[in-house]
């Protein structure tokens, strides 16, 4: 097992040199001008509420954390509990640092977009990167450190998964509870700030306005981060745990190759980063080409691929800038990878499984901006909708959505089906098939660290927005920061597919590793307790989300009776010359959040055991899948629906249709209102819950039997 | 084999009973007084109507049917092919003469109703009598003969999987087809007169109100009626086939036990028919009842039974005679099947098996009713909602469609769990546990002809109340007519819910069949081309679902835009003296409709055929898995939340938070609009999407190999 440790160690060392660049990347954001005293009031709020969430929530999943770890200690492993303990601290602290750097940067952007436009993209692009990069590199480190502490042990691995039931753990709590918040203030302060009082969005009057922004952080930085950290987590221990379990004599290379996909993604996300975020250099030669040394063409090479962002730089231009950074590191991680896999010895297969996970990745991505894209034709068809009223603009926008589901599934289908037909085609097995879909999902999470950055950005840019309005800034300002936001916007909605993408794959590779580790030889799809462990399972998205949902609209409606008190109680609020009470609104939807999220929280990890212990590991494996192929469809459905419905109403706001305040607007509104739940909470907690059932089914796989009834 | 012959021989000796039930019914019903000339002139504009779609309609269906006639000729046999168009021509010949009927009875209704709320019920309640016989009968004679014709042939029940085919494309395109129709033209008729006029439902001077009428008996007469005679042929057929693979010595009695149960349905649904319709008795006895002779005290117990409805009868008092009606046939039965399983010789668990079926099939018709009802909590939540706007509304019911999904699920896959588990106990194979869940299949719809009756006379009963709007008839009559409708829409959601729960029995023991039929001896979940099947099979049902709702769509707005011109250009239209001009709404209709119902009708007979052909016969069972279970819960979702947006409306129309024309009322109305396709259109076209991709997969099974992709 020598090659599989050495991976593992360049491996860790790799995370080593992410933390080193998180570290420093932290520090030069955070010396970046944090503008005016006004901007500075606005932050600190933001900041307090955000800090003042994440210590209550992670104050309930330690009990959490400590009740499932006494758990597994008592029916399984003192080790895997210290690996789900690991794996929970891994990722709150991700999360957490992702946190306070986003909070912190968004003032810091308002104030460098005074300066100019790729000024603010850099502070905001370096703020996502070190959510990116800590996700990746506190997810190597921590699965690392914890392998070669059990290294010889031939349980090390299923110790390990505990490590991804921690973080999966995390996510789900992130996830649902940060959606909630999220949406509950969002959906608040607009009920009552536009709707009732027809001020615009993020005006200071409005008592719910800084829980909106700190919403945009706990939802959409800390949540996306917990989601792909588990995500990343996952696949790693997937691919592991399968490729320990084929041919004995290659086994070494198969464990190791996830390891050193991983570390060749943490290279050529520095070099992504780095894309967007690198210092315009002086790129005038001071010799001619021809004469520079092989090292100088090298340096050369890589000044010219820094982004170039002038002040007339279109969304388009913007879009192009971040692209071109995926791309690039998707093209470092092929070339790196060809390298991994001939150094390994592994078939060459296992590298074009590692493209067709990358391919699938961004073809995903491209499908999702084709439906949710205003400048396309189904969003334009919900436009279009809007004139006959919000009804149709509802029932349009189900459909779209609807509709849009169909190229994902394809994609990973053909992902899934290409995947195991090369694994097979190298080693002969069906296995090691399974085992080249783990891989493809490293592969398409291996650029995350930049994929991410991409995403945890937006919210950035969005608060900066929100300062630079509250603070009134120069309309110039306020206009740059626009555009960074409706860049963040299309990153959000690809970034959403990706997730859901990414988050099938692993299931399905955690799914193969149950299976494996349940010892169920024959899972007939007819066996008397499949059919209706499926049927079970693809009812958990729906009860998941009806509870989602619900709570949403719960919390919302208390922010809308407390808004409407303070503007009834507070004098001079509507004036300008009262002072609103933000902190009751952020104490609201901390509370709700944290209540609401319980229930469908412990519901995921529930079900799976009772149904694996009352009708047994065969049934658990069809609620599995169950829930895998349900929770997809409704996820990148409920995903897409809502981004197709915001960027509906965006287009209508340009001037179409009549364009704001039209009645044809008003429908619009009602079609965004209806997909924020979707896009922000509901269907984005789906991934947790497809992947955190299987990952609880694996860490318990060897305590099922065969179920209470007898066949 | 003699024992299968005899049950055969019984069940088509029943069949012709219900046939000749039908007849006299028939004649009955269209016997009764047809009410003023402005009431028949227009019944006669909807008959005309409806007869028009149904003719053309079938026409484009004779094409489809001619194709797949010949395809089946010439890849499999001819008899299937025969079997195929028989049982096409049984199921549309059904379908039309309750069509026929239901657009006479509703004048005759209106003007029963003049005499009194029994009256109208009879008369309704008979034309949905007319259609349940008629589909349990021609669908048990067709298959009966068939069976006799090829009997002695080994394979004989090879062939009548033809005829469910047959059934299922009849299905599929009366369902897509009058499903987009009829909601086309209401939410139309709703979208002009309603909200831009300003004019009442069925207003004569809405020139799409008679394509409103018809599209009620395109839609739930003829469209339910061909949804529930393809799952109850489905369910014969499955347990038939399932019961001959099964141990040879009690083949006989196992292929005859599906025919016995129907034959004791048409008894039961007869005298459960006659506890609503039956004239009511002199029950003041000639003799005290201790002189009277046995025969005489079993008629008088009889005579008892026959509801007793008086003018002051409430919504619940309606409900209680239909229900009694149901529970009554069903106890008789359950009285009835005891004998016929003792007879047959096979184990007494099948007679628990029916039970089991019996008490799903109800259980899910509670729940349906508890989570559409707006005597409930989730309807009045939805209500509830209604006050902080249009998207709370959408928000709160798409919620409540996703929790009501929890019951129906749980309830199949414990009546799956049992069957399986009563099959398995009583002859020690899990091939009997199948062929039980096919059995309990049947059992459920054993009392089809009196539970259609309860859902086809909705339509009637809503169309009279139309005619009694549109020809001025007294206010009285018009409120009787109400009661009869009220009853009909909770009818009609319950009738939904056990439509869907039906067809996921029916599909699974057909699923059964096929892997059966196709010799898969081991399906693993984890076989290659597995999940790539299932994943694409969950992703069947949204795809038609959007493709159902924007049809939809697009076909309301042509509706829209032609009440538009009418309301422009025809003199005096709005003041009442000038004529609208219906038959150009009709014919848009019916050309949308038509036009189409192709492509989602289309998909649901090709992909199952390019999936088995491409990706090989394992990758069909998982494509058929995945539908199954992803388009329950799809179904379910829309069905219940289109029940619930439109009785949350009806509720606050009662004069809950403002009443009609209130803020909330207006929002309730886009909830009911969303809901329109959700409810009529999309979720109950699902039924058919699983039973018909599973029955083409049955049909075609033994040519299907391993696919492309070599493993």
């Amino acid at each position: 097992m020598l090659q599989a440790t050495a991976s593992v160690i360049i491996a860790l060392m790799m995370g080593i040199i992410g933390v080193g660049f998180v570290l420093w990347q932290t520090r030069r954001v955070l010396s970046y001008d944090q503008g005016s005293a006004a901007m500075r009031k606005i932050a600190a709020a933001i900041q307090e509420g955000a800090s003042a969430f994440l210590t209550r929530e992670y104050r309930v999943i330690a009990v959490f954390v400590a009740i499932v770890a006494t758990v597994i200690s008592l029916f399984l492993q003192w080790q895997t509990a210290l690996c789900f303990v690991v794996g929970a601290i891994a990722s709150a602290g991700a999360g957490y640092l992702g946190m306070y750097v986003a909070v912190r940067a968004n003032v810091r952007t308002a104030a460098a977009a005074n300066r100019g436009l790729h000024e603010g993209l850099r502070v905001a692009f370096g703020s996502g990167a070190i959510m990116g990069m800590a996700v990746v590199s506190f997810s190597l480190i921590g699965m690392t450190v914890l392998y070669l502490i059990f290294n010889g042990n031939p349980a090390q691995l299923t110790y390990i998964t505990g490590f991804g039931f921690g973080a999966s753990s995390i996510a789900l709590f992130a996830r649902v509870g940060g959606g909630i918040y999220t949406k509950a203030a969002d959906v608040g302060a607009d009920l009552v700030g536009k709707v009732e009082k027809g001020i615009p969005e993020d005006d200071p009057r409005n008592p719910a306005v800084i829980a909106d922004n700190v919403g945009d952080n706990v939802g959409d930085v800390a949540g996306m981060g917990a989601d792909l950290f588990e995500s990343y987590s996952g696949s790693i221990i997937a691919a592991a745990t399968l490729g320990a379990a084929l041919d004995a004599d290659s086994a070494a290379a198969f464990i190791g190759l996830p390891f050193l996909v991983a570390s060749v993604g943490i290279i050529s996300s520095l070099f992504g980063i780095y894309m967007v975020i690198g210092e315009e250099q002086d790129v005038t030669l001071a010799s001619t080409y021809e004469d520079m040394s092989f090292t100088g063409r090298i340096i050369h090479f890589f000044r010219k691929q820094v982004a170039k962002i002038n002040e007339h730089a279109t969304l388009e231009d913007l879009l192009t800038a971040l692209r071109r950074s995926v791309w690039g590191a998707s093209a470092v991680v092929l070339g790196l990878t060809l390298i991994a896999v001939l150094a390994s010895g592994v078939s060459i297969n296992y590298w074009l499984v590692i493209l067709v996970g990358l391919i699938a990745g961004n073809a995903i991505a491209y499908a999702t901006e084709y439906f949710t894209s205003y400048t396309e034709k189904p969003t334009q068809a919900i436009a279009n909708s809007t004139q006959t009223g919000a009804a149709t603009t509802i029932i349009q926008g189900l459909a779209v959505g609807m509709m849009s589901t169909v190229f994902p599934v394809l994609i990973v289908a053909v992902a899934i089906l290409l995947s195991i037909w090369l694994g097979f085609k190298a080693d002969g097995t069906i296995a090691a098939g399974l085992y080249a879909v783990a891989v493809a999902g490293v592969g398409m999470l291996s650029t995350l660290g930049v994929t991410l950055a991409t995403d945890a950005y937006g919210p950035v840019a969005d608060n900066a927005g929100g300062i630079a309005e509250m603070s009134h800034l120069p309309a110039e300002v306020r206009h740059r920061t626009d555009a960074l936001d409706s860049l963040g916007n299309t990153t959000a909605a690809t970034g959403k597919g990706f997730a859901i993408g990414s988050a099938v794959l692993t299931a399905l590779a955690l799914l193969a590793a149950y299976i494996t580790a349940a010892k169920i030889d024959n899972l007939n799809i007819l066996s008397p307790t499949m059919l209706p462990g499926i049927l079970i399972g693809a009812m958990m998205p729906y009860l998941f989300s009806a509870l989602t949902m619900m709570a949403v609209g719960k919390a919302a409606h208390e922010i809308v009776l407390e808004v409407r008190r303070q503007f009834n109680v507070i004098p001079g609020l509507m004036e300008g010359t009262g002072e609103p009470d933000y902190k009751t609104c952020i104490a609201i939807s901390t509370d709700s959040a944290l209540r609401e999220m319980i229930l469908p929280g412990s519901l995921a990890v529930v079900v799976p055991l009772v149904v694996g212990f009352i009708l047994g590991k065969e049934a658990l494996a069809g609620l599995l899948v169950g829930t895998m192929s349900s929770g997809f469809l409704l996820a990148v459905m409920m995903a897409n629906a809502g981004g197709a419905w915001d960027n509906a109403k965006k287009w209508i706001e340009t001037g179409e249709y009549g364009g704001k305040g039209s009645d044809a607007h008003k429908a619009a509104v009602v079609g965004d209102t209806v997909g924020d739940p979707f896009k922000d909470t509901s269907g984005p907690s789906l991934n947790i819950l497809i992947k955190l059932m299987t990952i609880v089914s694996l860490v318990f796989a060897t305590s099922f039997g065969s179920g209470w009834l007898s066949f």
